[in-house]
């Protein structure tokens, strides 16, 4: 029982749950499991370890003596809690936005700039990047290593998981009502088509151009999130980044669609080859056989995918690719894990 | 009795009976429908006009006496076919690629080119550009008359039906299959993945980024049709198009994330102005009130929708947009229709 004393705030939620399998799968070396959720939530019970654990109501008290703690409950809940419990000693693992672009918070993704987790004394807040960031910096991080990124314009293909739990039942209650009506789906009737709380518009058979509020010029924040945290990871302040965010009707796995221009010429080949040494992403790329990334293939695995990278037309200098990543773990609990190995010397 | 007779090549597919419908509902004055098929497909009865039509057999004789024929069969049966009715007096309306890069056939979005339709002697053949081609490009057309486009990028989100009718009832079978199921797509097992003839892969709960076979340079014939029909189209050789082709499990409507870049600044509101005036074109763009485009809002009308209308980041010369159409209406029946109806003096 020496190990760390671990909190897993939003223990119930989508990214919860699959935090307690990632510290289980990994062998975390922790001293304890401490779940925590809202007092709706307290006393469910949660499994860990081959046995299940009951889940206790998150408040200051309960964070007490904690060693580490990740937070999956929201930007509300981290600005509510993560500041007291630093103050007190707990290293925070932050997968909501709260932080981020807090100028002395790192935020980090290992295999990129994990370096900054090894400063003296070491932080005590650490963010985790939006699920869509990390799945495409995790393809054109390494790139912009080897031949630096001038312009990068992404559209993605975002699984409703990314918005919890209840997203994924709303697309399966969607579906259940809609499935066996798909040819009437060529000419819908506006009226008879489920809408939801999460989505508010039907995502069955749909895709949704537009997830969240929005700010002044229009973006919303899930888009402006790529943009600043591409560039904060990046350390590239000036890197010019074009974003649309969609939802699509996928259960997990979020995708997107690149293009990338570069400071210097950069061919596939190089890229293929930038990208297969780099740790944490697979290149699957062989489209004459079918093999390239989709979000069921990224669903379950720790990898992020990479694939259909070509040259842009008539471009040297920018490719065009195609990424897939599992939102839940590389997106959040498994980005989180790995950064909490780093923190606690493994 | 006195229109024309007109054929529909194709008739029981997706796209020819689409065709059908739209002559009817349009009130096209025609004098005799005559549908015609395969062999496979020939003696199967399409309703219209009331009744129910029998298809007959496509043959050089059966096209004996045509005046209009559309063709919806592919590529290589327009290639059989279409040259030997045109000789004969037939005028043809193709929504094949097989004629599409001919210099003397004219490729028309009517409300962008249709002036190439009133050229003396007017063309025996007319091509009809790719479904997605015209969805994007009656976003941006009218926006390059406006401020002159220099470079686009493009992702789509495609439906199923633009891959035919066995492509809804592979994505029906393979929801069938999977709902209920949709907790277990967290960690899916690959080997209990449905997987059909049409998409090789599997469609339902995923994204699937490559469709059709590829060129030298890893482009699809989806991917270079972008290309090639953009610069044709607008009249604009230079044009730099970068695409990203994408199927999605929707049943109908394609959609398309646009950055596009142009030759002066354009500001959002001057671009609302112009779609707003642009025939053809919907701008649903007020995304507090959660309206913006959706391929199930664009399924089975006529209008293209242009929403999320934005400026790119830091830039006064581009801007980012999202837009759906009908992918087997505008996208290809009643872009043909159109095409017929300038032709025959409507």
């Amino acid at each position: 029982m020496g190990g760390p004393r671990v909190a897993v705030v939003g223990a119930t939620g989508a990214v919860g749950r699959e935090m307690s399998r990632i510290l289980e799968e990994r062998d975390f070396p922790l001293g304890e499991l401490v779940p925590l959720a809202s007092a709706r939530s307290a006393g469910t019970r949660v499994p860990f370890g081959g046995r299940d654990v009951t889940v206790g109501e998150l408040s200051a008290e309960a964070l007490g003596g904690v060693d580490l703690a990740f937070f999956s409950a929201g930007a509300a809940v981290s600005r509510a809690f993560v500041p007291g419990a630093a103050a007190g000693g707990t290293v925070c693992v932050d997968n909501s936005s709260a932080f981020r672009q807090e100028p002395d918070v790192p935020l980090v993704i290992p295999e990129l700039n994990g370096e900054e987790l090894e400063a003296d004394p070491p932080p005590r807040i650490v963010a985790v990047p939006n699920c869509t960031a990390i799945t495409a910096l995790m393809a054109v991080g390494p790139l912009h290593r080897a031949a630096g990124l001038r312009q990068i314009v992404i559209s993605s293909y975002q699984s409703v998981s990314g918005a919890g739990r209840r997203a994924i039942a709303e697309l399966a209650e969607q579906v259940g009502k809609l499935h066996g009506t798909e040819e009437d789906l060529l000419r819908p009737e506006p009226d008879a088509l489920p809408v939801g709380d999460v989505f508010r518009r039907t995502i069955a058979y749909n895709v949704l151009a537009l997830q969240g509020g929005m700010d002044e010029e229009d973006w919303t924040g899930e888009e402006r999130k790529l943009l600043r945290e591409s560039r904060k990871i990046l350390r590239a302040p000036e890197l010019e980044v074009q974003a649309t965010v969609v939802r699509v009707p996928v259960v997990a796995g979020h995708s997107v669609a690149v293009f990338a221009a570069f400071e210097r010429p950069i061919s596939p080949d190089e890229a293929r080859e930038v990208l297969g040494a780099a740790p944490g992403v697979r290149v699957v790329d062989d489209p004459e056989r079918d093999v390239y990334p989709t979000p069921l293939d990224a669903a379950g695995i720790d990898d992020v995918l990479v694939g259909r990278i070509r040259r842009a037309s008539g471009r040297d200098d920018a490719l065009l690719l195609f990424a897939s990543g599992d939102n839940l773990r590389k997106g959040a609990a498994l980005n989180a894990v790995q950064i909490a190995e780093r923190l606690f010397g493994r």
